[in-house]
């Protein structure tokens, strides 16, 4: 099969043939890939950032937000048949480790991240573990809905985390609500919590998004949006969702919390630097966010398949693999890039 | 009446004649001093760390932790009545605002912090108000308890905040758990959870102190201690909770981190600083801790009475304040020293 | 001044002259009333349900759900000014007590509850005290609000608690979804979760009240509304939030209970009556609801400013009060009968 | 293999020869029994309580709380191999269905229960799955811990639920203190909370065993207890644990709960009867309690391999399954019995 593999860091991935998975253990899904999507983490796992966290070994298949059927199982699985539709969360997970047991997959103690640590979806198929497959109504195509496998995930896990502090009144300023990410994280805010919205972001046509998404509030990062933000939340908000975390977001964004707000850390590529003095005579918090739950995923296709949640997508097909990657480190990629072999 | 004042940063405070506090709104509440405790804070705010945060002009009294016995009342004042014994919560609150009317206290919108931004304790006699004061009984000694009111709390809020990650198994490091703040951690900790309690501390008699108060395990801070709590803690602690905050001791908690854990800031002088990228791969947090609300006091006092929490203290006269203040910052003070005016 | 009193369980109350309330206590606060809520609650008090619980020494005036303006002020108030419009909490607290202190003002141990316990705002005038009235812009009638005071905040308080059972994809069914406080329940459901929410009504008006308020599913309750609900929610809902709470609403709301779900109980005159053995074989909760905080008010009026809930009011003359009585007895008042005195 | 099988309802389970369980499944474990723990349930299963709620086909094999070693295990399992110590979490549960996947085995949407819907632990072998294994030390002696995996359990389970309403200087009463679950959820309430235990029962060596478990309080069920213990506690208790459920207890136990408190109903029997209008007056609630999840019985079990929590047995050999089951009946068993097959 086709896949988009990375031979060294520093360099493009490149498109070959390789061998298509097959199924090894009991509890093995193979999945074959109806769309995936492209991630900002792709070009920091080619950047390097990712190479002494996840000590893959080169070269390997990157993609790790897939959707697509069922193509083949293991003897034990039950939960899924061959021709499912399915979502692919990101975790292989065990199913049996104290976090597994008590739902946080993405904290699986025997856990594999495919595309990550192990082959991902940029491929005609993808590896993974029965626990990993949402079953998904047989109308769904792919390619709408892949995105939402990692950064909507992301999304809606943090904004669920937000919840009990985003009371009515309150303001949640979400930073880079125009991206992949942060327009579902706006939409999650907006079908969770009755808060106030503000969306800060450097691109004009990502405010439109934004507010297309439902933000109350857009703010241009012109150099003046700390002070507007704090402006319309009346001194400061009680939650900033931080989609971007480098070139100056997190720096800004602490500015923007109020006395006993939490800091939702999501993107990244800088640094979390701040005087512990800040932290205790303020009372804040900084809160780390990696993928979600299965359930949380669960959740989030419901809210999709009501109408409350929809991704803004750019189709490629796999070859283009480039291209993508250039529209998305260039900033000209509002929403989210997906991939379809074959297309 | 005699009191401790700051008249420059960078500059020891010195002990002189004032002027008694009177009494002039309806809810204030004029305390005699029977024990006011010397906290690392004040070191900090005589270094000029505070400066631009309070914002206090001075000249002005330290002392933010007090206790003693009610010597006036404002017309409005009825929870209290001269001559009772009253342990003083740091915050003087409104009772009105949007924190006050959620328990928290000390992010009153309106509130003064006796000792960090008007006159505070090291005196003969204390002005706060009604909502400040927790009545104890009578035969309390105010020098015995002082030290709870802002020390005590501190560790207690900090520690009731983990009590939902501490189940049966898990390890809380407490890094500084001989000190003043660390050893009343320790026994809330005791009390509270069924966790397995480290400690770190670079003093031998500090880690002394900390077995006394129920650590199950104590740790030389000699440069080999990460990799040992690691070991105790089976690859890293799902609480770590910082009573120092500055010399390195934030770069080392980070790393007692177990995946998913939280981090508590307590202690401060120093930089929290780590990578974005590790707060979202590991999903840990980072929360701040100000004092506490009212009823953590409360319960605070409770365990106290109940035997146990127990104080640590070392006597000095407020004239000695001095003397004091040097064996706080060259470390022969472990537990809590305490002043009595007119001792 | 003119005031509605009850002068013997069992009888009507009557309209009748008596003296206007005075300011005696430092935190009083005597507001002159623009709206006053009925409530089903004050059709039980004449009926006598309340006698052992209240302790109220007859006659006095009926009366809890109240709004107006500031008309005079104790020595100590600082939080309004005379002239102010403010919709008042329906509890009189200290301040000081446990229960207080967490925010928790309807269990207040020094608490009055007027209307209930103490002279209420069927009148011109009503006493209450500082920490009971919310200030509110200029603008608002106080006829528009008044029932919040009471109807609404005891329906969102419940509807907050709900908050982390109703995740997208649950179930919430209304019971009573038609009537004052149901009306308010479905439109909080809706600004605070994003859950399917089903209401069922023995009314088709109400059911049309409630379907403009949001319900997605409306159930005539006609005998077959348990079989249907059921079938709406696949097998029960996580949460019943029963306004009713009599003539069988409890039975059958019991059985709308999905595996783990819990029973908010608002509505009362009936018994909660089930077998210990069906509480444990399903693990299914039983929760009580009692007005709700101050904060849970001010939240509320955020979202009545914000346009996102809104109150379907009758208007009657205070000397009307009979007839509004009836009406709301023979269930031909659909959302709340408000009193304007001197209208 | 020898089995205690129950063929009709009202009649005692009789033990005979029945053919050994087979793996027919890939996560199927057999355990070879080495303690099963006899339960008032087992009594009330013969009474025919569970008839409609379990709709189990006679005969079947009781027992419901078991302990062991695998004897076989399906082709899928890799969490245990043969020779393995484990006790049994009482549910087997699918690991796929939204409960399992929140942790909440014990609401399986395709779960089984041996010994109340299917073959249980009364016996020489028992099969299970292999989610529901949890390894132990493989000195630890099954006939120790057997008892752990329902009543134990059940006792821990509640007592978690509780952990935010007992705060120091708060009161949990315990009815049944000195029974089999009941001593258990004294340990437990000792292990995770500070707040005061007050033990009711009616018989003194109960009382005795109550003591010795740590409870601070202990009150003789003998018409006065209601009183003793709103003297005790000040007024009545924010919590209160009820292992009885029938007989009186429940009436007694709502007697004896604080304005907001909770009511665990665990005990069963009887009648949860309660006016709703207390339930709001009071605000108070009433949480089911169904055995727990794996990470409780996980958690427990390092409780008791630390000797916080420890088990009062009395050991049968199962032939003597009468005896047990007439010592039960009549109150003379203190703490659990236990069966041991071959003994």
């Amino acid at each position: 099969m086709k896949a988009v593999r990375l031979h060294s860091y520093g360099k493009r991935p490149t498109c070959e043939e390789v061998a298509d998975p097959k199924i090894t253990g009991p509890h093995d899904v193979i999945v074959r890939i109806g769309g995936a999507g492209l991630c900002r983490t792709d070009l920091h796992i080619v950047e390097g950032q990712w190479k002494d966290k996840s000590h893959v070994k080169l070269p390997y298949t990157l993609g790790h937000e897939n959707a697509g059927w069922v193509h083949a199982v293991g003897s034990a699985v039950e939960n899924v048949a061959v021709g499912d539709t399915v979502i692919v969360h990101p975790l292989i997970s065990c199913g049996y480790c104290r976090h597994c047991r008590a739902g946080d997959d993405m904290h699986c103690s025997h856990g594999a991240f495919p595309g990550i640590d192990t082959d991902g979806g940029f491929a005609e198929y993808l590896k993974t573990g029965a626990r990993a497959v949402v079953k998904l109504d047989p109308k769904t195509r792919p390619q709408d809905v892949a995105a939402l496998a990692d950064a909507g995930l992301t999304a809606y896990h943090a904004v669920k985390k937000s919840i009990p502090l985003l009371y009515p009144g309150t303001h949640a300023v979400v930073i880079g609500g125009g991206g992949g990410l942060g327009h579902i994280g706006i939409q999650s805010l907006k079908a969770l919590t009755a808060c106030n919205i503000i969306v800060v972001d450097k691109s004009p046509g990502a405010l439109e998004l934004a507010k297309k998404c439902g933000a109350h509030h857009t703010v241009l990062a012109d150099g003046r949006h700390v002070q507007k933000v704090k402006e319309i939340s009346g001194g400061g908000c009680e939650a900033v969702i931080d989609f971007v975390g480098e070139g100056g977001a997190i720096e800004d964004g602490i500015a923007m919390l109020r006395r006993a707000g939490t800091y939702y850390v999501i993107g990244y590529g800088g640094m979390v630097n701040v005087p512990a003095i800040d932290m205790i005579s303020q009372e804040i918090n900084f809160v780390g966010n990696l993928v979600g739950t299965y359930n949380d995923l669960d959740e989030l296709m419901t809210l999709t398949q009501e109408g409350r949640v929809a991704l803004e997508t750019k189709i490629y097909p796999l070859e283009a693999f480039n291209d993508a990657m250039n529209d998305l480190d260039q900033g000209r990629l509002h929403g989210r890039g997906i991939f379809i072999p074959g297309k």
